[in-house]
């Protein structure tokens, strides 16, 4: 697709915390008109009246999906729950480009996802035509997608680091753990007890240990990369910040490698990456760095276990972790900068 | 002075959290080059060496004022501590704009600022040349001045809402009250105990009752609106948030006056302003507006006493508090778009 | 009443913020049985099944109120929303002393009632039977009451300070301004959107300015005090804690007095209070002084207009703003020490 | 030693958090009497004035430890920073218990000490005198020891699920991974820029990997446990919350065990505990349900690597880290209740 320098955008879900933080990335990105913004709950309301930031943008008035029209569009963002974007997809018209943030396409077999999501998908000849949007490992796959289907949050920061240190052989397959916290936005906008303020405040908890649905795109893409079927395992906990991922991820370097080779095989991997920052060894990151970004930060440590390497990764889960990414996304696909409208710095304090 | 498309910008004690703010909105400035960046305390590293959030930036290295060298320099912010901006200003280049973020040149009375301040003004023959920074007020001064002497954050959302009504005769001089409760960011980056975080999490306390030194600018800058010497009742108390400052002000409007004309006359005064927003009726702002931008928002409430108005403002008190403030002054001061560099929508949650 | 070694209690309204502080204080309590606990919400359950800080408790298990039995009662605590005392208070047996932590019967007015609380009371026959449970201030009438009526969080706050004040003729009864900032619990486990975590973190708002239902049992009381008819101007704000109520008061002093006699008229009037502390004039409290605690702490500061006092004062909204309170009451009525079971020491950090 | 019905009580370092919190404790003890407080940096002081939640206790005067006198004292806790304890212990009375908080005499192995802590020990006469006070695992070294070392606050949560199934050969010893996240009390009330709250707040990262002085006491014990030399991987983190600690601990079954043996190892190994609960399968502890105790929560989950346990463990590092596991070691060498004084109900929220 040749370079195109205005890019009309329709936004389906647009009122959850992944939609209003891709509209606001949007609002200021230099190809991008936003041309609908589409939620059926909020249908007929402005997004400066559900949310406070929004109150000095001249937003659109939020409309049902059943008065979209599209025309006019040239992508279509989806930030819907779960099989709402099943649900609709076939609606849709299929010579728009989709980008989906949910996780309905991401799971490439359909058996695998029944597995973990408890139910039969609604739309599997969809499936095969979705490319999974982690640009740095699948960009050419993505360029010449219908569909995107953009990884989740805590697959976003361990794939990134893994993935090329099974694609290179330089750690095991077996025996992965991913220790990760996540600010609270990751459990979105919904009513639930345990999300209160005074619920949440001067609280942790690991949920979902080693059962949580993010499992199967993690290991999907590790099989990508290693050819093996490992199982990882993986631990959320939830932490009371707003944004951001940190995890800790444990793995076993092969015989004939160590810390440095390690090192190397991510540094040298991400050495074009825009985004993807592999730390100097000594040095390791903390969740300011990335907050409001579209970053992800890696650091290696040697574990006191000769053959352990400790790698730590840092994204903000509604940045690289949801729409950043669907905007990076969006940026390769009609042959943008790779990092238009994704370049701001994090305010500090 | 003609609109100039590129300048260059030098600051000085550019470690601080202020300091830090201006570099980061002035990164992505369309007309800027930051040329120098000066600590003496940090003098040899680099901004990404001492603050995380810079980590994806190519950031200049701090050098001392020392070795500033002013030749390719348009224009000069101070980021310093109180004193600090007076002991360096006879060497600096007179020639060159100063837009100072100090209290150092706001009082225009040297006995009054002994008097705050508890000491001799060291550079008395320069407050006759600052103007007060607070654009949306004094704006044609500060076009034409060499000195830009920017507002205090607490008098900045106090001013903001008070001056017009004052000047225009609908509320009276006296009695008035100003309740303010601000984020941590406001003390700066200083070891002190009460700043630590187990001591200010889950904590709230005034501080400085009625004896606070914005008091001295505030009660400046009401005489000049209404040539009434009255003294204004200022609490200041801080929050468990890092940005951020609520003012909720109390004060009486005179007998033929009522809280629609009070809502008229500010709706009227700011209504070509770009940064300040006067709320409509009913709605009340809340600090997650404004986070991170150079907005002030004002809300009015019929107080329960029949003359009384409850007036609320909304700022970011490294925003238009402080670094955004000095921005908005440089671009009037060089003929820039007044919201040149600032016109970013904040993230939420 | 004779002192009573050991009581027993039931709780309805068991299962919401109020119900288990209570429940937890008095779990401690040295003269209590806690006998039933009821909640017809979450009936069939133990309290530390739905809360995790009793997962070391023995609770008892949740009835419905259907299921309650009273003959083993001594006291009756009532820890219901609005309106629901007024519906069952018929059903609860007249012998029995009940305890209740509503608005339900604090407004002796029922006309009064009704203007703030939009609806006709359901049993005002009661009204005249209740006794309003400030303890410092109406010790004498509580003690032979059947029925209390716990003040609110923010009346214990403002009423304490003023009261005394009003009384022995210090201040003005009029142009009274109470600016109180609240913590988050005070809003109770209710799901909504902006109690959550993601929503309220990092924000502050006022809301119901001089709107605020609490106004009428601050006026109320304040009649007592002063008998005169004034109207008070209170601005609850909301900010980012658990718990914790700062109210800055602004009341101008009568043209005879000045900041140290009604200093003096304050220590004075609480000089045998064990919970009401008034500071020494020059000290400021802060939150965690009384956080987790039944005490109130109250300082005097003089305003920068001549007349013009500030006083603030600091309560647990949950403590004495709530349970803490209740209890205290309970304690006078059974003639047992007046800080029975509230005398723990608040954790810091 | 026979039950003693009152115990006199000096507290060395009484004015850090660890200090404070033990006095804390001590006040609301059924048979202690604190006889003097200590602290060299603010002798002279009351502890009220340099803390506020003791605004309402009439605690003693701070004074310097040469000022302090011993002959009527039972035992002295000593809450210093690292190698103090060293200094002075030779100064203290060899006839009265000595419970210190400090790393100083943990370590049993002396040139295992100064690898760690990078100096050589002060007084390594007194290390062999000492017993680890963990008193689950050594109650009966405790009952008989002059000088307990109280665990660091990472090893108590770490050794604490670790040490039995060590012992019963359900795990293996290598490989273990103790992924940790603290409060931030656990640093301590010092002035670091790290600690201030605007960089602590919404910030999580982790710390010493692999490298962390804890990792030696942590190894020592499970040396006793195993008998096998193995190396632990611990990783700390810090999240923004004033107190608690949970680790997360990946650990391989043997090849005859599964997560029911497991299960069913710790359950039956802490039976009779007061302070160590194993939670039922499928349950999750979080922070909240220990804050402010001296209680450890412990659960236990299949891992999806088969032999893989996930465990995790919560405790309030200022109580059973700290303080509070002081006092139960105190209570158990005097022959009390061991939780005597330690038997409270968190405060939620």
């Amino acid at each position: 697709m040749k370079e195109q320098q205005n890019l009309n955008v329709s936004i389906v879900g647009a009122s959850g915390y992944t939609g209003i933080e891709l509209v606001r990335i949007l609002l200021h990105h230099p190809n991008v008109s936003i041309k609908q913004i589409i939620a059926n709950n909020n249908s007929g309301k402005y997004l400066n009246e559900i949310y406070p930031h929004f109150k000095n943008e001249k937003t659109l008035k939020l409309i049902s999906l059943k008065e979209a029209k599209w025309d006019n569009t040239d992508v279509i963002f989806l930030c819907l729950p779960h099989t709402a974007s099943q649900k609709i997809i076939r609606e849709l018209p299929s010579n728009i480009k989709i980008i989906d943030l949910s996780a309905d396409f991401r799971i490439k077999d359909k058996n695998l996802y029944s597995k973990w999501y408890g139910e039969e998908h609604l739309a599997p000849e969809f499936i095969s035509k979705a490319s999974y949007g982690l640009p740095e490992l699948f960009k050419e796959e993505i360029k010449d997608s219908d569909i995107i289907a953009c990884p989740g949050c805590f697959p976003t920061g361990a794939i990134l680091p893994l993935f090329p240190l099974l694609q290179q052989n330089i750690i095991e397959a077996e025996n992965i753990i991913i220790d990760s916290k996540t600010g609270v936005s990751g459990a979105g906008r919904n009513l639930k007890q345990n999300l209160l303020f005074c619920e949440m405040n001067e609280n942790i908890y690991p949920y979902n240990i080693c059962n949580h649905r993010h499992i199967a795109e993690i290991e999907q893409s590790l099989y990508i990369a290693s050819k093996i079927k490992a199982e990882i395992n993986f631990v959320p906990q939830i932490i009371p910040i707003n944004r951001g991922i940190l995890s800790t991820i444990y793995t076993y370097m092969k015989k004939d490698q160590n810390i440095d080779d390690l090192h190397k095989t991510l540094k040298n991997f991400y050495k074009d990456s825009f985004f993807i920052k592999v730390m100097d060894q000594g040095y390791t990151p903390n969740i300011l760095e990335v907050q409001h970004t579209n970053y992800c930060h890696i650091s290696v440590h040697q574990g006191r276990s000769s053959n352990l390497a400790v790698i730590t990764s840092v994204i903000d889960n509604l940045g690289k972790g949801a729409a950043g990414q669907a905007i990076q996304n969006m940026n390769i696909i009609f042959n943008l900068k790779e990092n238009s409208g994704l370049n701001n710095t994090p305010a500090f304090p």
